[in-house]
């Protein structure tokens, strides 16, 4: 299939949010400080944001791989939170605190071309997000920062976290499309594969700075593994010509 | 309870749709009306619509009641539509036409309050719809008329057709809220009612003139059924300090 005809049969995209969406690190960073701070702690703000990241995956894919029920996001990352909390030696946070501070991931604000680029792509398309992002969250996070999703569906909406494909299967069902219709965009590969197998078109979008400094030299993937490749909402309303 | 603490502890709203956001009648007719008359076909057309509408509860049933699997709301329609036309001995029409006259529920306007109130209510409610209306159905509603919600719920989303307990349950769920932080919005008793006994809070929409002249006289509610009773969305924005 030609691009063009590839292009005219997308009537959907669904967003990865964590890292394609949002700049998840500034705003954990910023909320934890917020919090911790005052009480004099003193941390590397943007390394307690990738150390709690950092056990998002192996908590999800508990979940994913049956070794535990159904478990939103929201409660993973309160585990985590506990868990990271007692590794670095931060006590003497009240319950009502902990629960705060897991909503910092409520809380996190678009890469700065993301508004523009959504409102231009919604003209077009139906735009939905498929994160692994509880629906609270994800609701919670779109009225704070004026996210214009059409639809919140993703791992919870399919009980089953991405990669696994039922996550993916539920999404396009929930549209009345077919896979080749709708145009996962993400900036993370394994995220689009999973995708791409499902028969969902893919959108790699390059988002250098997730990690902060640590990812400045994030490679782009392969020119072409990808029906898209683009380094913003922006360039991708660009490349869809809305 | 005093109502105020009831009105204080609500986080939510959540919204049947047909009927009590939009004019299904008005809009069906239309869209009956555009395709059939100039095929020389001449009925009643707010009688057709009702008469398509009559069908709906009854296939929603055997749904509901395990006599069929899961089914969605278009399909239903879909179904219901040839039946209909079968009955009033309607023919000629292909495949496409059928089709595209079932998605006259994805084309309707809504009542005259409804934009007011919603952006109103919106400010400090996150608002969902839990409609039976399956989900692609109410987003492209939603797209064409405007309507902002957060979160599209309901049917579809719960596997289960209102009024079965699991349709509020799964939204509640969704939400991370307690029922009573959750005011269901409808036009219809029986949807207020099975809500309640989930524990949602409830807000009866007066709304005469959802079947045209036949339903002007609709009674309102014994006052005190339900914790609010209006016959707008503007009126419910006043009724909560919107």
């Amino acid at each position: 299939m030609s691009m063009a005809a590839m292009l005219s049969d997308i009537r959907a995209l669904t967003f990865d949010v964590f890292g394609t969406v949002v700049d998840w690190r500034s705003g954990v960073a910023r909320e934890a400080r917020a919090l911790l701070a005052p009480k004099g702690i003193d941390l590397d703000w943007g390394a307690f944001a990738d150390a709690w990241r950092a056990r998002y995956a192996p908590a999800m894919a508990e979940v994913r791989e049956g070794r535990r029920p159904w478990t939103v996001l929201d409660d993973l990352h309160r585990e985590n939170l506990v868990g990271l909390l007692d590794e670095r030696g931060v006590g003497g946070l009240s319950d009502d605190e902990i629960d705060g501070l897991t909503l910092a991931w409520h809380r996190l604000d678009p890469w700065p071309d993301v508004l523009d680029g959504l409102a231009r792509l919604k003209r077009r398309y139906v735009i939905a997000t498929l994160s692994n992002g509880n629906v609270a969250l994800t609701v919670n996070m779109a009225r704070r920062a004026g996210l214009p999703w059409d639809a919140i569906l993703g791992a919870e909406i399919a009980q089953a976290y991405k990669p696994a494909p039922q996550a993916y299967d539920r999404a396009v069902a929930l549209l009345r499309l077919k896979p080749g219709q709708v145009l996962m965009t993400a900036a993370h590969t394994y995220d689009l594969d999973a995708a791409a197998t499902r028969g969902l078109r893919t959108a790699y979008v390059h988002r250098p700075l997730e990690f902060g400094a640590a990812s400045v030299d994030r490679p782009w993937p392969p020119a072409g593994t990808y029906d898209l490749e683009v380094d913003s909402f922006t360039a991708l309303a660009d490349a869809l010509g809305c």
